[in-house]
């Protein structure tokens, strides 16, 4: 019998630690969120050690995300791929900006080879970034996939804006914590 | 208030297309169904005109997908993806061949550069592909994205065999079909 359906559920300890009143109104406070997200994450043992939160442009938040590919058995649930599904569920839009409006993703580390890809259908106009590729993989044995050679330029022709190493030292802290806590490779 | 949850569905008549227990033994039974997956999403208007399946090495269905970026407001809803999330269900592993039997994802074109991340990640060890990328540019106004320079030999040093252009006229009446129809881009 094939399944027809599946759903994706996100930590319950989510409602605790973000309040979703607050405005975000600049880069270190929106990946600030993502890196507390990724910290939680870990520690409350719900997932891989990467959050993501996705913002419209007055600094409301739409939708968080943080990995959760072993506890959900899915592969493509990384933090930005769940915050985008979130968000566009939310919004009723698959793609965000159709609105005319703009929206920011920010993410505790840079995108792997499937959510470079999302960020690119989903219909936002900003992507900011914690930790570099080279943080995660030097840290962790996360693979952070093949990249074409030119990725912020090929983001950047197609309307995204790209600002990384925000709060990169504070990124980098959460892997050295999944892996003082013996974190499984997700 | 944060959404905790989200819910991908197929449309209703999949199983009217599907044999589930069939055997699909050879790349052309696979991509044939991966084709007509496709063709009948866009005559149903179920979504776009993208089709894919997850088969083991014996040829037994694990899973099947389509494009429902639309209709479910996901723009991570691809063919693929939505295949190898509800296969993944299925079997409740994140990295399908982690139990040490060997994958098969058949797609009706050429993976866009975030499915092209998400086989990276699933633990799948054939990709077999009917259409190429080159077609979908072609025939729609559908964007691949950005994809590594080598991206097959990247796919095929990470243990992953890809076999293309299966179908590939089938494959892309599809798409001629879908503009006749004047279907939206997803």
């Amino acid at each position: 019998m094939l399944s027809a359906e599946f759903t994706l559920t996100l930590p319950r300890w989510i409602p605790d630690e973000v309040d979703a009143d607050r405005r975000f109104t600049d880069d270190e406070e929106r990946v600030g969120l993502a890196i507390r997200l990724a910290r939680r994450n870990v520690v409350e043992r719900t997932g891989g050690p990467f959050g993501a939160a996705l913002f419209d442009a007055e600094g409301r938040l739409i939708s968080v995300g943080v990995n959760r590919v072993l506890p959900e058995h899915c592969s493509v649930a990384h933090a930005e791929t769940t915050a985008l599904m979130l968000g566009q569920a939310r919004v009723k839009r698959a793609r965000l900006n159709s609105d005319g409006a703009r929206y920011i993703l920010a993410t505790s580390a840079q995108p792997c080879a499937m959510c470079y890809g999302a960020s690119i259908w989903a219909g936002i106009d900003e992507l900011v970034i914690g930790a570099r590729a080279e943080d995660v993989m030097e840290l962790s044995e996360f693979d952070e996939g093949p990249l074409p050679a030119d990725w912020v330029g090929e983001l950047e022709k197609r309307g995204i804006a790209v600002r990384r190493d925000v709060f990169r030292l504070a990124a980098r802290e959460v892997f050295d914590l999944y892996a003082t806590l013996g974190g499984a490779r997700y």
